[in-house]
């Protein structure tokens, strides 16, 4: 962690800018904290992140933490309010706010895009952390008038918050956070409101498969309704792409007798394999390097801290742990993921310590 | 758990039937073994899940244990082979099943379907193990011809494998899974291979939400495409509503300058939510029923323990945890999800033990 050299405006008192806020309080730098909203830089005051702002601040660095769809205005009048700072945003979407501000005039030399991936089921002020950022990527999407001294700053703010920066230009940001952060949204969504007319019996037989799909589908629709507005250039490019692959195998599963249809359907499973095999799991590694053991616990106070009392004893280090569904009986499933060099050793040390594997 | 009266033939030792011959040879039932493959027999033998079959053996059930597209072949020759035994099969499409039995002139009366929800990524008779069936459904399908002795013998099967029994009738239990896991499936394995053509740089910015709706995606695709296959009809149904939810989305999507579009987009978002809402959690409840407290341990061995046991110190119980991707620092973030009623209490003990709350 570096400590954040200069003072910091917020501009915004939600859970993100009352987050920064925190954090730089405890680190000891200046902030000053404004809003349209007085109730929520006064929350946001009450609780730790700042000051209120004034006409005479000099800010070295200001973050707009506002809607994504105010985000473009409030950083031209930021960017000429304040001739000397530099000006960043925390929008979930970059380009459109780049050519909204190019559009304004505004001078965006000292304008460098942020989007960090952070966030909590909750929003509001109160539920700003301290910690909200640390260990999260923290995206800073330079372009090409920005000065380097401006990049320079938001990754300086990224830093002193422990996330760690990924570097980026808008348009790929873009790309990137429409294919898997937006197409993923609409289609959880999608999959979660054909469950509406279901009857609750049939839901009933729902495993952990339909939990996960669809997780992501109680996210607040206000907020991703202006996400897609900002983005639906490139939302509709891969959600027609992802639709014209259901097509395909719409078309197979229509006629299975057909050698070719099964061959379309068996190819679309085995490409969804290759495809998660992408995903960089937990500290860059892969899912499949992870080693799968379940056990499985009473649901009481305790009973998981004494498993992983046993784990710690045995001196593995777990790099993931899912605690699963039981539907009716008192009991919980509970997978560790470990090195593969490290599953046999396991196993047999929670057998001699009497837990029941799954 | 009630022991199960009779004896047990087990056709199949894969990872099904070597489960359920390990867990009643632990009670004393006694349990015949046969497969096409010797080699898998002899596996699940020594592993201890039953005894080798003789021609001489006349068991009181017969669990058909093969995958799906030899199911009903299978259970028509059991069936005829041991003309005082009840048949029961564990394939998960039910529908198609019972027809082809129709058709083969099966003597059907002695014939009542089971799928048991349980499963492990693993497959074959050495990832067998005893306790898989453990407080998940187990589905069982009477039928209009069935008698009711033969229902009874495989709840009395389900409850001897401690699963909680659901029962529902072939049709309605292919219609749901259809909804509920064949859906998910197939969508999970067309957005995870999205992801194939796409720079390692942007799946880099994949956050927790692509990692949750892919993760299926990783299914074996052949037993999958029987599934499928099995099912086509039911899945079709529910794919197609799916597609035609996803093209009104994706003309909204087209021009969100028009009201009437944002208000459709709005819309898929807002019934995601409350689809969502309707798949029932742990125990049966709901997921917002659940207050989330983060909390930021590093990522060490006894880490995640300490916290547990200062949780069960604090007397809470856990109805969720979920340990976070940390992407790059090593630290993890550990989602404890608890009543409402609880989540003020948690917080300020926690913090008095100097966790760091996120």
């Amino acid at each position: 962690m570096n400590k954040f050299v200069g003072s910091v405006r917020i501009v915004g008192a939600g859970l993100l800018g009352t987050s920064i806020g925190l954090a730089l309080t405890k680190q000891g730098v200046d902030v000053s904290i404004t809003s349209r909203s007085k109730k929520s830089v006064e929350l946001a005051i009450n609780y730790g992140a700042g000051r209120s702002a004034t006409d005479s601040d000099a800010p070295t660095l200001i973050v707009v933490c506002v809607p994504p769809d105010q985000t473009a205005e409030i950083i031209a009048q930021e960017l000429n309010k304040f001739p000397q700072a530099f000006v960043t945003d925390v929008a979930s979407v970059k380009q459109s706010i780049l050519l909204s501000l190019e559009k304004l005039g505004a001078p965006i030399e000292r304008y460098v895009g942020s989007h960090p991936m952070a966030g909590r089921e909750r929003g509001g002020a109160l539920a700003g952390r301290a910690d909200l950022f640390l260990g999260r990527p923290w995206i800073v999407c330079a372009h090409s008038k920005s000065l380097p001294a401006a990049t320079d700053a938001v990754r300086d703010l990224a830093s002193a918050l422990e996330s760690s920066v990924v570097e980026i230009n808008a348009k790929d940001h873009d790309r990137a956070v429409a294919l898997v952060s937006h197409l993923p949204q609409l289609v959880a969504s999608l999959l979660a409101s054909r469950l509406i007319e279901s009857d609750s019996k049939d839901v009933a037989l729902a495993g952990q498969g339909l939990r996960d799909t669809t997780r992501i589908a109680s996210s607040d629709p206000d907020l991703w309704l202006q996400i897609f507005s900002a983005n639906a250039d490139q939302v509709s490019e891969v959600l027609d792409a992802f639709a014209a692959d259901l097509k395909e195998a719409s078309t197979a599963l229509g006629d299975l007798s057909k050698p070719e249809n099964r061959a379309t359907l068996r190819q679309v499973l085995s490409l969804g394999n290759t495809g998660v095999e992408k995903i960089p799991g937990k500290h860059g590694t892969k899912h499949s390097t992870y080693a799968q053991v379940i056990v499985m616990i009473d649901d009481q106070p305790g009973q998981l801290a004494k498993l992983l009392t046993d784990v710690g004893e045995i001196g593995i280090n777990l790099e993931e742990l899912k605690l699963e569904h039981s539907p009716s009986a008192q009991i919980g499933l509970v997978e560790l993921y470990i090195a593969h060099d490290k599953e046999q050793k396991l196993i047999s040390e929670l057998e001699l310590r009497n837990w029941r594997l799954v």
